[in-house]
């Protein structure tokens, strides 16, 4: 078992939308000096870096963190392709579990192109089934919930127009206006049920998190967070999800709350990976934080409100926050440590102590616990 | 400190060369199997993934492992262009010293297209000016060399020379046959000082390694080599090396010293990053192992043979053994960890115990010293 306690200390947000005349490396270091800042870390005392990245390009790490200073530290570049800046931070908080470092800085950064995401390498058969373009694999996931739990494609539609209210109250937000259940059911079909406005948008944006030992964190300014356990998975044979590309959420958050000796019911906020609506109503029953089919209806009935019983994506998700693949597991856990600290302003969860993190990613999916 | 010992249980590659015919999973797969068989370990048993891969791809960790069987480890894409799978070892190291897991299996794999490779990103001074050009790079660091020391362009050619000599030993080599030292002078120019020959060549291939704790080894039939130290760097401003973009080897490789008490004397063989003949003269120097502005004579004098003072790339290097990026750094480690077993055959170098690895690439730098 690891043996020291791991925090998050610092965390921060360059704005998520679309900045074409901004370098990646620009967004970069904003959203590091504030989330520096924040831990009240000087950069000079960072012992190793990461960087979560998608689009090509290579030595992404070393130019971002070359922006603020050159000072020897290793830098590894993450891809998991929408799970990148999560990973990034699991494998800081594995080397500084272990003893290895005790201050490193993960950033996320990514400029999109527009248009729909290649799948990368040559063609395999569930490539050439287009199984492999994402909101046709959604729409499969939401036709087969419809048919085994009644789901209605407005439950769906009910994701987005929260997820947009919510995005609303953020100011680093891509989207900062509410929609109407309307105009999300009427938007542009994209693959049945998933309209338009039930994706998630194109995205430019940089994320940035400290993570520390919890004994180096009291040396700092910071208000620490615990990271109480964090698990990655790839998907299972034989378990019907191969084509799901992400894995046993299901299998990795029970994990995640033996270890931290709490259970769906204790779980005060969670930012559940809605790159597409049918991603959160799924994820929340994965997640165990509602029971297997009822997602559709808790959500319809305002469980994941903000004032709710389980209030999911309190800052707006990928939906209406965005989703700079590389960028976005960091401004998940920017979120839940803001909540955990009571720093959410009009997002803010009364009391919440615990948070769930699910990020998932073709390739993987991350599933975090973290606790004031 | 890191609490745990740390061990290379199983090495293997893919022969490196062309293979257009070959899918990059296959090769990754052979890679593996070989790998775990030479460990003694099943897949089955393996706890985490690491997959080192550099050109565009998304998922390719993912697609890689799902090869071996889809059994739910988490997989992450770890990029530091040449020096990608070597940064997963460590990253793998990481873990395990610190407890979080005992068993990883770490594979490094790229099919290369022809051509100059892409720097990626937006333009900066640097690669507008022809900076991250490798050869052009290699050949200003080995002009310098030339104006303060005397090194000639004949000591750079002696290193091909060698490693083609060496390559010739090695049944998993790209290139298996000696090159004179006038073959390689009188080829085409490409920088120079460097010649046609005395860059790395265009290479596709697989390596594996399976990394585990000392404790969990035990239970195995594979012959464990200790992982005594690792360390990564980037550039450090104000050392006139950020142009580089490798960073100072020199102060990674004496912490990695200090940490296991050896010294540069006591390294019986290494691997030195040799994309281009420049890249061993001062890989060399920068780790100790021959005083500054000697590497070229002691090149010169057959220093590094495998019967020398200081054998070096004893399986051909990136010179001859080929070069594909992301399975570079697995390779240079399984070098060494046959070499440390008594089991390279014709290129064994005699009592080896101790070894160095110098794996360097745009973005970073990696040094590591394993005993048997």
């Amino acid at each position: 078992m690891a043996a020291r306690d791991v925090v998050i200390l610092g965390v921060g947000l360059h704005r998520f939308g679309r900045f074409p005349e901004k370098r990646l490396e620009d967004m970069a270091r904003e959203a590091a000096l504030i989330a520096l800042k924040d831990a009240g870390v000087e950069y000079k005392d960072i012992e190793a870096g990461f960087c979560g990245h998608v689009l090509p390009g290579t030595a992404v790490g070393l130019r971002v963190f070359s922006e603020l200073g050159l000072t020897g530290i290793p830098v590894t570049n993450v891809e998991l392709a929408c799970a990148s800046s999560s990973r990034g931070v699991m494998l800081a908080a594995d080397a500084i579990a272990g003893g290895i470092y005790d201050l490193a800085l993960v950033i996320g950064a990514e400029k999109m192109e527009r248009g729909l995401l290649g799948g990368g390498l040559e063609a395999s058969y569930q490539s050439l089934m287009g199984l492999f373009i994402m909101p046709g694999a959604y729409a499969l996931m939401a036709h087969r919930h419809m048919h085994e739990y009644g789901t209605k494609p407005e439950h769906f539609a009910k994701v987005s127009e929260k997820s947009h209210r919510n995005g609303a109250l953020n100011p680093y937000a891509q989207y900062q206006q509410p929609l109407s259940l309307e105009e999300i059911m009427n938007s542009r079909m994209i693959a049945e049920p998933i309209t338009l406005y039930q994706c998630s948008p194109t995205t430019d944006g940089a994320s940035a998190v400290v993570v520390a030992s919890a004994e180096k964190a009291r040396q700092y300014t910071g208000k620490p967070v615990y990271l109480r356990a964090w698990a990655g998975a790839t998907p299972i044979y034989q378990r019907d999800e191969p084509e799901l590309s992400e894995g046993p959420t299901d299998i990795i958050a029970r994990k995640c709350y033996e270890k931290t000796g709490a259970g769906p019911e204790d779980i005060d906020v969670a930012q559940v990976h809605d790159a597409f609506t049918p991603g959160e109503i799924l994820g929340i029953e994965h997640l165990g934080l509602v029971p297997e089919g009822e997602g559709g209806p808790f959500v319809w009935e305002g469980g994941t409100e903000i004032t709710g019983k389980m209030p999911v994506n309190t800052d707006g998700g990928l939906l209406s926050r965005g989703h700079p693949l590389g960028a976005t597991g960091g401004a998940m856990i920017t979120e839940l440590t803001r909540q955990l600290r009571g720093e959410a302003g009009p997002r803010q969860v009364q009391g919440a102590k615990t948070a769930l993190l699910h990020n998932a990613g073709l390739g993987g999916v991350n599933v975090m616990i973290l606790q004031s």
